[in-house]
């Protein structure tokens, strides 16, 4: 282009990759780093590298960590018994955020997707059975509330069951300060299943 | 934070810093490089570095570019006697994508804003008026249509006219493929004051 920089091309082409970032977002991103000082994209720029050299997976539940066992592997004052299985290590940041949670946890990775190619061996379904064998009284299933997430619940199920260890989800039901008169008919319709004796 | 990476925080700290990018956006981000290969974090680190040394601003319509004067500016093919005045680089790329315009830029670095202490002083005001002096036939402003832009095109308009230049600004009115029935009443109003004789 005649009218624009090659390296501004480069990084725009470099953010339009990122997801959720389409073509016009990318152009406003660089265009605003090209106006901050130096020092800040170079910052930036390291913050980058250092993220990625320093961040490892957990040996034990696989979430993300500078040390391995992670924090909450690590505590002495986690419940050993209780393991929750999220597909992602946002869902435990998610998780914890709670505070009602004090067991261990175990990101998958994923969850099971045959279009995409997505399949029990590219997710840590071995490494969840191994743990669970071992002094485990209940796995907690909080996968995602969508087909792959449903999916991956009924799979893991079938696997968890026959080790003796209680296997449960999390609730699916109306979100607390939702609208009844506009839930969709598929939220209505498990909140009515899930129903409780008061 | 227990259940996180120190590393990873930064790394979300410095992408919520950016304009349009929320806290969960900002995590998505972060989470979504951290799967990436390394060499492609770190390309994407040099990538912000190499934009930052090698753009410069062109010293003759202020435009980025890595040659000073940019590309537009010494192309022989560009007709000197017209310059368009805009608000910031995205612009250029904008004016210059409809193929509709043959003549020079003077990019202002945004718009005359006094609550947010921007003063002709922030802005190239100075520099467009030397360069209108000097064999310019037309300034056409083309500024964004907000108070803002306003403002700018009133007083830059003030400051021209007197050189002798002819002072042109973009017509408002409805946007093609728009709806006469959802067009906002200034936008309508601007359209009936700006009609053309067919």
């Amino acid at each position: 282009m005649l009218h624009t920089s090659e390296a501004l091309q480069q990084l725009i082409e470099e953010f339009s990759q990122l997801p959720g970032i389409g073509r016009k977002s990318a152009q406003r991103l660089a265009l605003h780093l090209l106006k901050q000082p130096r020092e800040d994209v170079v910052r930036m720029a390291r913050t980058l590298v250092n993220m990625k050299d320093r961040i490892r997976y957990c040996s034990v539940c696989w979430n993300i960590t500078e040390e391995d066992p992670c924090a909450v592997c690590a505590s002495p004052k986690r419940d050993r018994s209780m393991i929750c299985v999220v597909e992602e290590p946002n869902d435990v940041i998610a998780v914890e955020k709670t505070n009602d949670f004090t067991g261990l946890y175990h990101v998958l990775g994923g969850a099971l997707s045959p279009l995409d190619g997505v399949g029990p061996e590219d997710l840590k379904v071995r490494e969840l059975l191994g743990r669970s064998a071992n002094d485990v009284a209940e796995v907690i299933l909080a996968l995602n509330p969508n087909v792959e997430g449903e999916a991956t619940t009924i799979y893991l199920t079938k696997l968890l069951k026959p080790l003796g260890v209680k296997v449960t989800r999390i609730a699916r039901g109306l979100p607390v300060g939702g609208d009844l008169e506009f839930a969709d008919e598929a939220t209505l319709s498990r909140a009515l299943e899930g129903r409780v004796v008061l």
